[in-house]
């Protein structure tokens, strides 16, 4: 579609979602397009970040354990995260990070199928690259790298994201399924970039094993702690190796034998970062009530309108021309500066090297308008030659 | 020595840490003897809370990552923890859990020390020892459960706590690390109840290797990040096999090999939980320019009044009788009542099945005075037996 100035007004007046905005704390004068890196903070989460930690910590000490709920944040957290992805309330844990998250999952996938081969895409999310061949490292076996798209024959466990970290493209969770079922083994879904804009199903879909992370899509917070997804009639072998108290059956017995909780709670190691995740709980509550189709059909619109209105610019598309997650690229060769130059404008996206400029749509708190907005800056930024500007050309640590 | 309550009020008012419990946030009308299971918070860290939530995630929002600070974070705040445990600046690293870090360090080293076999007590914290099981399952290799002091013969990569969780007792660390030098291999030590209370002197003391927590004596807050140590000239050959992006040597450039970054940085896996980690940052400032022996001699002087005050009770004390950690431990048949009903008058220590009243003696915020206070409502709790009331009784998850 062609999205006019009327148009962007009509779809701003007639949003379902128009409501969510007010619950979060965004700062004046900034059009935020990269929550799909940091999620920007829900008024209640700050809300929540100050009772825990003034109230409970403080006043309750060690007592709140019990009578604030610490005990049980990481199970009744991921309830929240359940619905939100397509599960049972009682198949998602919060716990650790992606990483640990995904190293426990491999492991105890491939304890369980040791004929089945590692394998991932060579252009995956480097960091799921990175920790498969580490544990590949400890147990000397070895990680396949397929192409794109491909499956290896054979017992496989794949490792998989959802949506494409640079384009968004979404895979078809069903039909990856349906082929590792024929070849025997598993499928580990990176759900970083999908949880909380994509409308998953996994249940529906027939996936039994995911990670995914918490400061995102769903708002949790600087390093919130991550998530793990496992269909409850997967959960009985599964023996993940960092077996720390936490996810002890009886953890506060002290017995000298590890006994697995059961279900997913046997994926918690060590003592989680309260302050951290109750962020995270509170930030979730914006979901309530939320569909995630609406939020879906939402991010894509607002993408489209993005893309629509960049179309004239000659730049390099990276987007997923199918299903596509909540974020859209455009590759410049001078992406760094011109995305510092954006910021500069307080349009504020990121950049991954070497030249793909990421732009993130949160249907939770974004506008059509603040979308037009970013689309006119960038054609301004570009028109100006601004970026060339050596304050925007300094590289620093980039998230 | 005895201690008479004269000898209680010159204690106090000489006290050379007198000045350190205005840092703290405590609520009136308690004494708090669990700091040794989750430190109360200092005003610091609650000021610093609310910074790094309302100002740098609500307003920096992803750019604080540079602008704030927080990339930088795991090893800033490490560099506090490394001055308390007497480690060099760069030698730590604040990340993950204790379990998670244990699994890493011992993983890292087996694979440097093929022939050295996995060892750890047999009454060792069992979090330890569920964390080595799991290894070993994971890689085939046995754990070796030796004799309490004990070590076997041939190399052996040994997990050992400096302070024991029940009794306080402290390992002569040099002599173990003689020990282990003479038979090859390497000692990991837990430093979870001895960081922030004793003057532990890592590198003085031989030892190359260890991991801690947060939330304990260091008041980090509920699940605060833990830390490892690496004595720099032992980090080159160690791999750990969660190699997740932020222990890449260049995290934002997204490769697809995994380099590990120099040093202890290796350690680092996924994302780290910034909010709490932020929070454990401002509590150690309450360390600044403390001196660890006067932090070790305080808190076994706290303790020796404990249990001088309580000797007459004929319970049994589980405390070492040489240098010891910050708590102190005493049997009783109805340990959990008994310490519900003293947490029900303010006197707050925690509880270890099957019998074991735990009291933690924190020397920045405890004052002599507390501790004679808390001696008295322990023998009022036992000559009334208000502990037989049943609302003492009714059994609750207890950290």
């Amino acid at each position: 579609m062609t999205f006019s100035d009327s148009d962007v007004a009509r779809l701003d007046a007639e949003d379902p979602l128009k409501d969510k905005r007010a619950l979060f704390a965004l700062p004046e004068g900034i059009v935020y397009l990269d929550g799909n890196s940091l999620g920007p903070p829900t008024k209640a989460a700050l809300a929540r970040l100050r009772l825990v930690a003034e109230t409970e910590w403080r006043d309750g000490l060690i007592r709140s354990w019990n009578d604030a709920g610490w005990i049980d944040l990481p199970r009744t957290c991921a309830t929240k995260i359940a619905r939100i992805i397509g599960a049972r309330p009682d198949e998602a844990l919060v716990t650790d990070s992606v990483s640990i998250n995904l190293f426990k999952l491999a492991a105890a996938l491939k304890r369980l199928h040791p004929a089945a081969v590692l394998a991932i895409a060579a252009d995956e999310f480097p960091t799921d690259i990175y920790v498969l061949d580490g544990l590949a490292d400890l147990i000397g076996a070895p990680v396949r790298r397929v192409a794109p798209g491909d499956t290896p024959d054979g017992p496989t466990i794949l490792v998989k994201s959802l949506a494409d970290f640079r384009t968004g493209a979404v895979a078809d969770m069903a039909a990856v399924e349906a082929g590792i079922a024929r070849r025997g083994g598993a499928v580990i879904w990176d759900l970083c970039h999908a949880a909380g804009v994509l409308d998953i199903r996994v249940k529906e879909n027939g996936a039994n094993y995911a990670v995914g992370c918490g400061y995102k899509f769903l708002n949790g917070g600087p390093g919130a702690p991550a998530f793990v997804y496992i269909a409850n009639d997967r959960s009985a072998g599964l023996r993940q190796p960092i077996s720390g108290w936490m996810g002890h059956r009886r953890p506060f017995d002290f017995v000298a034998g590890y006994e697995p909780a059961d279900g997913v709670a046997r994926f918690a190691a060590g003592t989680p970062p309260i302050l951290s995740m109750a962020a995270l709980d509170a930030a979730l509550d914006a979901f309530d009530g939320v569909d995630l189709r609406i939020v879906e059909t939402k991010a894509r619109a607002l993408a489209d309108l993005f893309l629509e209105r960049t179309a004239d610019l000659g730049l390099v598309k990276a987007s997923a021309a199918g299903r596509r997650g909540g974020q859209a690229g455009l590759r410049h060769q001078n992406g760094y500066a011109v995305m510092q130059a954006l910021i500069g404008r307080g349009i504020i996206g990121d950049f991954r090297p070497p030249d793909l400029m990421r732009f993130g749509f949160s249907p939770l708190f974004l506008s059509y308008a603040e979308v037009a907005t970013a689309a006119a800056a960038l054609h301004d930024v570009l028109a100006t030659e601004e970026w060339r500007e050596p304050r925007f050309s300094q590289r620093r640590a980039v998230l």
